[in-house]
């Protein structure tokens, strides 16, 4: 019912709708109209009311609950249907993520909260996430592809958002693999996690945490120095309802096209990290080493070119060296 | 009690101990003592007594609980102390061995059942695991590794199944890249699953079954002609335990000494697939191609020489043409 109330009233496009030609096509009475429309304002909708002329839709609120995000949502994977889960706290998406994934959820299912109160990062970092003030969700895939194909897909995420940043006119750059930088501090953290067999991935899990409304002081101090946010990079601030649609607008096509030579290419054209002085610490090995990023190799790989001659690097932390 | 009661029969070393001396050390009755061993008789130890001479432990039943399992067990991190889960019956070890790795379980825990109701082999293809016949079992490991590097502990643990074997005087012929043959059928058949973050194994649960006491009329008809076991190898039945035993120490020492040169050069030595015509189903791809077998690579996956070249491929379902 509240549904049928808000569509009507957002069909309406900012006009008035009479409560009595709700009431009719309803067939309720025009008191419960009222009582649906208070309860629409505790959900945060803005309606003014006017005896004559009788409702209108101000505003919808900020927050990533499924009927605001889901309306007008042009994917065809990811977030469909009931495939969006909606908290408004939450410890982790990504372990609910995977949980839900091993209990069989669908492919492109999103979990997203407005707060995470223990949200993590590679290796267990935790990773801060206030109510309100940002996207924090993960996205279960499952793509038809071998575990080492699985780090593509965090590239991809990175890629998406670059696009997604594109649709505000913020100019996005990509640190290798996937971090989003802002002046040297990071805007957007993927951590992607997957449960495979040898050979065949059975889902993937790609955790996205875009730091969007952050002010400066509101970031605690130990991290200040290293994060920034959309609203900070745009000069005021960003609809969240409206960034996570273009997002995962932008992550639905790249994933239905499946097309990584141009992921790789977009990629690419965003990084921040090809043709730089890096200093490595290898995930792998635990060396650290300096050398010159050359490229990515067709897994995603950072290829580094050092003293030693090229080294491929799957998975580590990266610090560009500031030109001299 | 029963269990330090069980010690002094074994310590004796199939001699008679006198009821009067176990009881006067555990300070308990006679009739007490008696007790015991009646459940002890219960649970399949073949205990005799004489009234003059007190007990004698003729025989330990060949089942593959923790006391029995882990009695004179040589491992310094698979299978020890309280990292050995012993079910009668299951439906997978593996989904239980992933459950408990996800909540926490130790580096090298072993789970293993006398019988699986619902055992899996990959692309969750049942896996026949009648009770009491075979060795199904699952270790949840936890090793510094990249994703990328999963699949190497795959041939580690056909190698350890290879040096077990060698300790019957069973020569294991290796199909890539983990099956286990005699005569055209298998063995022994090997699935691992991983849970990973990009440049990050959190775990690795390697499922092993194994054939150990499966007359060829104990099949099913649908796997008669694909199935083979240790007892028809052998000519005899198989020691269940001490075939358990002598796998878990095998597995424990090429885990310790984490040398994928030496796992690769074994798995090498008892392999059958290398020099031969093959056809492959690449998992990969979905394409089916035959060629040459010529090599595995430091990754451990299989180097096909083809018409079109050489081909690589990482998983797939391999058959060996036979010769002309």
């Amino acid at each position: 019912m509240k549904k049928k109330i808000l569509e009507m009233l957002r069909d309406a496009n900012k006009n008035f709708v009479s409560g009595e030609s709700i009431a009719e096509i309803m067939n309720v009475s025009r008191t419960a109209i009222w009582k649906h429309i208070q309860s629409l304002r505790k959900r945060g909708y803005t309606i003014s009311s006017s005896e004559r002329l009788g409702y209108k839709l101000e505003q919808i609120p900020d927050l990533l609950r499924p009927e605001i995000v889901q309306f007008e949502l042009q994917t065809k994977i990811l977030a469909t249907d009931s495939n969006y889960v909606y908290k408004n706290s939450i410890e982790s998406t990504n372990e609910l993520a995977k949980k839900m994934a091993y209990h069989g959820a669908a492919d492109g299912t999103v979990i997203v909260a407005e707060e995470q109160t223990g949200g993590k990062g590679r290796l267990e970092r935790s990773f801060f996430s206030p109510k309100e003030k940002g996207i924090w969700f993960s996205v279960i895939l499952r793509p038809h592809c071998m575990a080492k194909d699985a780090p593509k897909f965090t590239l991809m995420a990175a890629v998406a958002v670059a696009r997604a940043m594109e649709r505000f006119n913020l100019r996005a750059e990509i640190k290798w693999p996937n971090d989003i930088m802002y002046d040297g501090r990071k805007l957007v953290g993927i951590l992607t996690e997957m449960s495979a067999e040898i050979g065949h991935v059975n889902y993937i899990v790609v955790g996205i945490g875009i730091n969007v409304n952050v002010c400066r002081e509101e970031f605690p101090e130990s991290i200040r120095e290293i994060a920034a946010s959309l609203s900070e990079m745009a000069g005021e601030n960003i609809s969240r309802t409206k960034f996570f649609r273009a997002l995962l607008e932008e992550f639905d096509k790249l994933y239905i096209a499946n097309n990584f030579d141009e992921v790789f290419k977009i990629w690419r054209k965003f990084n921040i990290t090809l043709g730089k002085k890096v200093t490595v610490l290898s995930a792998e090995t635990g060396d650290i080493f300096t050398g010159m990023a050359v490229d990515i190799d067709k897994d995603g790989a950072l290829i580094v070119e050092t003293n030693e001659g090229r080294k491929t690097v799957y998975a580590g932390d990266v610090s560009i060296r500031p030109a001299k």
